[in-house]
């Protein structure tokens, strides 16, 4: 049986763009194959970029409590913390030694976070080696990546490659890549794609009164109330559409382009629409950020199962390599 | 207290020139200091350069054998395998996130080994960063170093630094140096420092018979027996002073200058100085290597002191940066 492996980032509380090109589509997809997966939160990583040891901790919480929130079977899927199984940093020291370091410096994603970048580190650039160890520490067949993430899942295979070719044994699996079908692309309350980074998300998480705010910054052209409007320019018709059925959708169509219908009653049907339909995940995530015991409880069951697969690999490195 | 902590290299059976130069004087000083004492070997940095497993178990277990053959006082000493506390890899990836990455470009050995090695690994660029981790893991508060190794200790100082002042708290201790005195230079058999990579050592764990080919391989001129002999320009005068008493060395250098007395003879004086004066130490690394378990015993010991130092600094680190 195919293994699927996932790493999530654990960069904040996921809003409706990573719900919605994410989480949903990643829990579908597990609930109907048949293939065995690993989701895990990648902590690790994110290091790289933030030194914010409560926000991290807050966040992976989050992630966490979002993806539960939305029904993840946890006894389908091993959902763990990178970092509750710290012998992936082991195994990317043994990776660092098989990885060519001109592979890293020529990497498309280092080139171009070093000259974004002011905290340029030696975590961001031996990052793809971690990414492999991720991957190759739990023998996963398959990966799901974007077009973003090719180049490293090709150097998780050469490294994977070079290592099994050195030590003269297939003992790490080289993965292969399930390019991911074209994300859909959800735009943010200015149209632009949703992001953290531009500050232009919903946050379908956030109390009443917070996402009513968050909602009404949608923004908007200024045809008066009673003028007919375009549904297709609209970013509140957008998002309202990406969530409500066809009917709503022809619904809303019609009094967009009857008049008489102003964005503030599309923003508040829109709202009227998070609340209805969320009300179960909205709960559900409230109910585990108040009770992060419960989180722990559930990912506790996931890093036990991830350790013995991970234990069981590196056993088997350690010993070809001499350590033991 | 103190805490002096030395990383050896396992890069093989320790030779004439590591005994002298290394093992013997750190015994001695350890033995005359009140300073608490951590000696590990550095097998983990041994897979940058070497790939082969079997070799580094059979230089490991050298090493320790060596060591423990010449009377390192495992009570007064934590004693350990850099790899039986894997979670030095761990701190690695932390240290990564705050060291920038030009500190490492610019390292000197990193500049040099590039240059020179045909395999240049990421291990290899990130390998000050494990060093970094090796000392800070156990709050050292003091290492020795040789003025090639004076850059490294220099970044650890850097990281450990930049780590405080980023989590704005003391966790980590910045070590200071404790520049290694002129190291006794020991030549090899053609006169060249000893050294495992010009093939020109003494190896006096050695069988008697191999010993003696070993010996007997020591380069001298072609002055003629009955001449007289200039001591101060011959390798083996040289070597068998430096394992000689004042008087059997005045003795020798007499045969020397008196002539009718060949380098046969020399060799040979030599080669019963190092059977009676490593008599004792011969035997007990022979022992060692023909029972494995009993230098497994002792390093455990000292792998569990080390751990638990490990453990405490490893938790406030993962505290504060969220992954706990």
């Amino acid at each position: 049986m195919a293994r699927v492996l996932t790493g999530i980032q654990s960069s904040g509380r996921p809003h409706l763009g990573n719900i919605l090109g994410a989480i949903v589509p990643a829990i579908e997809l597990i609930n109907q194959n048949q293939e065995e997966s690993f989701i895990f939160i990648a902590d690790f990583h994110s290091l790289t970029s933030s030194k914010d040891g409560e926000l991290r901790k807050q966040n992976t919480l989050a992630v966490a409590a979002a993806w539960l929130a939305f029904g993840l079977d946890i006894q389908r899927t091993t959902f763990y913390r990178q970092s509750h199984i710290p012998e992936v940093t082991e195994l990317t020291w043994y990776l660092n030694c098989f990885t060519p370091f001109p592979m890293l410096a020529n990497a498309h994603s280092f080139k171009d976070k070093s000259a974004r970048l002011a905290d340029v580190n030696a975590g961001l650039f031996t990052y793809p080696v971690l990414m492999a160890a991720d991957i190759l520490l739990y023998s996963a067949n398959l990966v799901p990546v974007g077009k973003d993430q090719l180049q490293h899942l090709e150097m998780t295979r050469d490294i994977a490659t070079t290592f099994n070719r050195i030590v003269d044994e297939e003992i790490l699996v080289v993965p292969e890549a399930r390019i991911s079908e074209e994300v859909m692309i959800i735009p943010g309350t200015d149209g632009q794609k949703m992001s953290k980074s531009y500050n232009n998300y919903i946050d379908i998480f956030l109390p009443e009164k917070e996402l009513k705010k968050n909602v009404n910054s949608i923004i908007t052209d200024s045809t008066p109330l009673e003028e007919p409007k375009d549904p297709d320019t609209c970013h509140v018709f957008k998002l309202y559409s990406l969530l409500a059925s066809q009917e709503q959708t022809k619904q809303m169509r019609a009094n967009y382009l009857g008049g008489n219908y102003g964005y503030g009653h599309a923003k508040k049907e829109f709202m009227e629409l998070i609340m209805s339909k969320y009300s179960k995940e909205r709960e559900a995530f409230n109910y585990f950020m108040t009770h992060p015991d419960e989180i722990e409880k559930r990912l506790y069951a996931g890093e036990e199962k991830a350790k013995s697969v991970a234990y069981e690999l590196l056993d088997r490195v350690r010993r070809k390599l001499g350590f033991r």
